[in-house]
């Protein structure tokens, strides 16, 4: 039986999902700070890995830091005085998500191959750079909403709707119920 | 041929997707007006026909509203003195989204053949009487994140995504491109 990596069986394997990163652009500390949270948290709560913040924000960063300290997982703010040096040096697809895009489910099958993805979400004002210096220009859906919507459906098609269980390291987890609240907390996790 | 409404074939036809409508609970007119006002649009561009809105904010209504003619079709914003009124007489399963629920892929079938369906989100603080009085207490991924994310995410597996193309009334379209702006007006429209 061959054993190489690229034989015949290659798609009956699962794919490994893709790592991705999130960079918002145009954060106003002053304005933006609950929607940026929201963006932060949507992000990790459906799977990225990272968001690059632009102009970086250290209170947020902290205010985000304390969620992942109790509820687990490796999430981070990483502050990025200059975004073009983020979507240049990073090794995959750049998706920038705008209503002007592409409709996803066009782009989805080639970014789901890629081991790496950068989704690139703007602020009220998006730099025109941006759309150029991008791999894809990405709708979800041609409507004006939100990027914090725009990035939780992105994510969730990219990578599925988390199931429930314990994050690693988590001091707290969510048990489903039908009613009411129930978190089983672990006093003992530093 | 039979034409019978119950007829053998009936999982062959395509099932119409249920009429959506988003109550926002406990909004705060003063902190809260960009986060509602992306729940609004989010309700609205993933297929959402109408928000009811507790407690009434007119200031929002309007900024919506200005958007739909722009951009066309029939979602409006509902003012709702009372949030429970509105979850009592709704005619169809009334789901509640919270990280506390149940896995939204365990609810997902029973909701998508119903006739009617009534997302509830919450801001900062949930009356616990909601968790009651919801037909189903649903969560989006179980750890802290965003409303607005949580919502789009239901409404998009629920009715999936928007295709391009115009909205019913619509003043201005997107003309989905690989890079820049494409934005048909139709002045023509009142």
């Amino acid at each position: 039986m061959a054993t190489g990596s690229s034989g015949s069986k290659a798609t009956a394997r699962p794919r490994r999902a893709p790592e991705v990163s999130v960079l918002r652009v145009g954060h106003r500390a002053g304005r933006d700070p609950r929607l940026t949270t929201h963006l932060a948290l949507a992000a990790r709560a459906f799977g990225a890995r990272r968001m690059f913040l632009h102009p970086p924000d250290r209170e947020l960063a902290v205010r985000v830091d304390g969620v992942v300290r109790g509820w687990g997982g490796a999430f981070e703010i990483v502050p990025a005085e200059e975004w073009k040096k983020v979507v240049r040096s990073f090794d995959g697809p750049v998706v920038h998500l705008t209503m002007y895009g592409l409709p996803l489910s066009r782009v989805l099958p080639k970014i789901s191959r890629a081991a790496r993805v950068l989704f690139v979400v703007g602020g009220a004002k998006v730099p025109p750079d941006l759309y150029r210096l991008a791999t894809y220009n990405v709708a979800v859906g041609h409507q004006p909403h939100s990027e914090v919507a725009a990035l939780a459906v992105a994510l969730e098609r990219l990578l599925g709707v988390p199931r429930p269980g314990p994050w690693p390291n988590a001091r707290r987890t969510i048990v489903p119920r039908a009613r009411g609240k129930k978190v089983l907390e672990r006093p003992g996790v530093p």
